[in-house]
């Protein structure tokens, strides 16, 4: 009982992805039938099917920044109606009975949410992600796209813009606070966008100065090289919250030491390595250092009708889904050549499949 | 222009404390004279006079838990009158321009707080702590000690209460929240006081059991031993704070992990080495690992009101304010010998001087 589709999947870690096709399980009577249009490509896509966040099965389709068209709902769903533009992100279900859950804070359920990709999904098969034609998804892990958000671009808010709006919300960036983003890749660019929206001051702290001119046209306020050793010396005390987005290792106490008083250092990237922090360092201004994890499904709703209060889209550059494209577009995010993030229009998979 | 006063010094990094004399200065418009009563020995000044926190000049009066009486006051004092119980803690000055000390948290003084022992006073002089008969202090550096609180037990309040009631107050500990508090000594089984006082639901965990007996006495409503590896298994998600009093190198992540949705593991202790965080640590129940440095003066006071209020004193031993039996003091200490600080005796430190 399923439906076959064409998708592009890792046949394993070290080869290139390929065109294929797997299946989508019958439309449940909570499920909705989402016909892709555009799925976003992320950092975390490429370190999944190359297995350096562990051992996955293959063939495996990654992708959790998906947007689409309701196509078939189930004979209980109540949220959503065929032909409504939806998007599903990073999970697709969670345990609803931990007590994060039944808070409504799904994204951090005790027993794991169900990731849109390589998880185990309730009937034990693999979850399988946006690379493909089609995604079944229980209709209340499922997002309303606003219209006014541009349809090509809007996927990338469902990973990247989500996962830096929640941290952004919780520690209440807005007027009279100053508010640094670490690194101006796919999801530094939507952390400047959106703290700038909410108010806030914004500083980007990047490697070079290579992309000062974006980073000011995106909306921020300042724009710092980390190299040039003088940062760290003038921006010292200064911010209410530093977002970073690098997954690279840093000089985390360096970083701290920029936090006002009871400012916090919010890594929404994650560096594999364990980083050392001198307690010393987090007494001065009663510094804090949190981690931040996507955000809930009533959050991430929240940031998508945020967005398109705000005229918010992701800078993207548009791909064709086919696997060379798809391949090529890898090695060019591991050299952060994309501003600011990759997406592929799935009518070329479509197509494929005719 | 000073006064000649006994009290206890150490005279090198390596030799035991002596008895000897300093000057301390006249009363300036805005100081008061305080007759030193009781002061109580923290960690922190053997840490000191021992240069383990780095050099120093001797000899060295240390000591910051200090009550006594006003003798005489400044002509310009309006906050304090001659007969008043007051105290002194870790600090007797600030720069009162900075940010932080304009928004009346000169705890965290931005040039760096006087402290009441080896810092650099307004005249140059090293400022010498309450091992002595008599200290002269800026007027609103001075708190008030309600007479309800045992004035032969009150002088611990002024380091280990406000240390561990300032991050109890600030993260909100208090009914429906529950606290654990990491090693049960000076500092800990105040934090265990002070948490049950404010409604919070308390844990100790501490290296072995020997001590439960006591700490459910003091108020803590579970006791968990940290060399038991089941502890970290069943209390995993279970805390909204944890309060860190332990100054050795722990396994951070191991604790982190004990802390529930936005819970937040502040330390008080001082590992001198960086501790190691897994950011993967941090992004489950969108954890914080935070710093806290003693208290404002503000909330200093509050604290002594809300201990008077509650019936909250230290569990002191009482010795004699001599040399010997400081440096015997200091010994038991360093093997946390003591349940749970000593306080000395200034009367006979003031006989020795008759």
């Amino acid at each position: 009982m399923s439906t076959t589709v064409n998708a592009i999947a890792a046949p394993s870690a070290t080869e290139p992805l390929i065109t294929t096709t797997i299946e989508r399980r019958d439309v449940g009577a909570k499920d909705v039938l989402i016909e892709i249009a555009y799925s976003g490509i992320c950092h975390s896509d490429i370190h999944t099917v190359r297995g350096e966040w562990g051992q996955i099965q293959y063939p495996q389709v990654v992708g959790h920044e998906i947007v689409g068209v309701v196509t078939e709902v189930g004979s209980e769903v109540t949220l959503h109606q065929v032909g409504d533009r939806v998007g599903v992100g990073c999970m697709v279900n969670s345990c609803r009975e931990c007590e994060n859950c039944l808070a409504g804070m799904e994204n951090y359920c005790l027993k794991g949410n169900t990731g849109t990709y390589t998880a185990v999904d309730t009937d034990g098969s693999i979850t399988q992600g946006g690379y493909s034609t089609h995604i079944v998804v229980v209709e209340d892990f499922v997002l309303k796209v606003p219209e006014s958000i541009p349809y090509e671009s809007a996927a990338p808010l469902l990973c990247a813009g989500i996962t830096t709006y929640s941290p952004l919300a919780h520690w209440n960036a807005g007027p009279g606070k100053k508010v640094a983003v670490v690194g101006l890749g796919g999801l530094g660019h939507m952390a400047v966008k959106i703290a700038h929206a909410m108010g806030a001051e914004v500083t980007v702290l990047s490697q070079t100065l290579s992309k000062k001119d974006d980073g000011l046209r995106l909306g921020a306020d300042h724009y710092y090289a980390t190299s040039d050793e003088a940062t760290f010396k003038d921006l010292r005390n200064s911010f209410d919250l530093v977002i970073n987005t690098v997954s690279a290792k840093i000089d985390l106490n360096a970083y701290l030491r920029l936090l006002r008083l009871d400012g916090t250092f919010v890594s929404v990237g994650a560096p594999p390595e364990p980083l050392d922090v001198q307690v010393f360092t987090l007494f001065g201004n009663r510094r804090s250092f949190a981690g931040s994890s996507i955000g809930s499904i009533a959050e991430t709703q929240e940031m998508l009708d945020f967005c398109a209060e705000h005229g918010i889209a992701p800078e993207t550059e548009l791909i064709e889904a086919t696997a060379d494209a798809v391949n090529a577009a890898y090695e060019r995010v591991l050299k952060s050549d994309v501003r600011y993030r990759f997406v592929m229009d799935i009518k070329t998979l479509a197509d494929a499949a005719a």
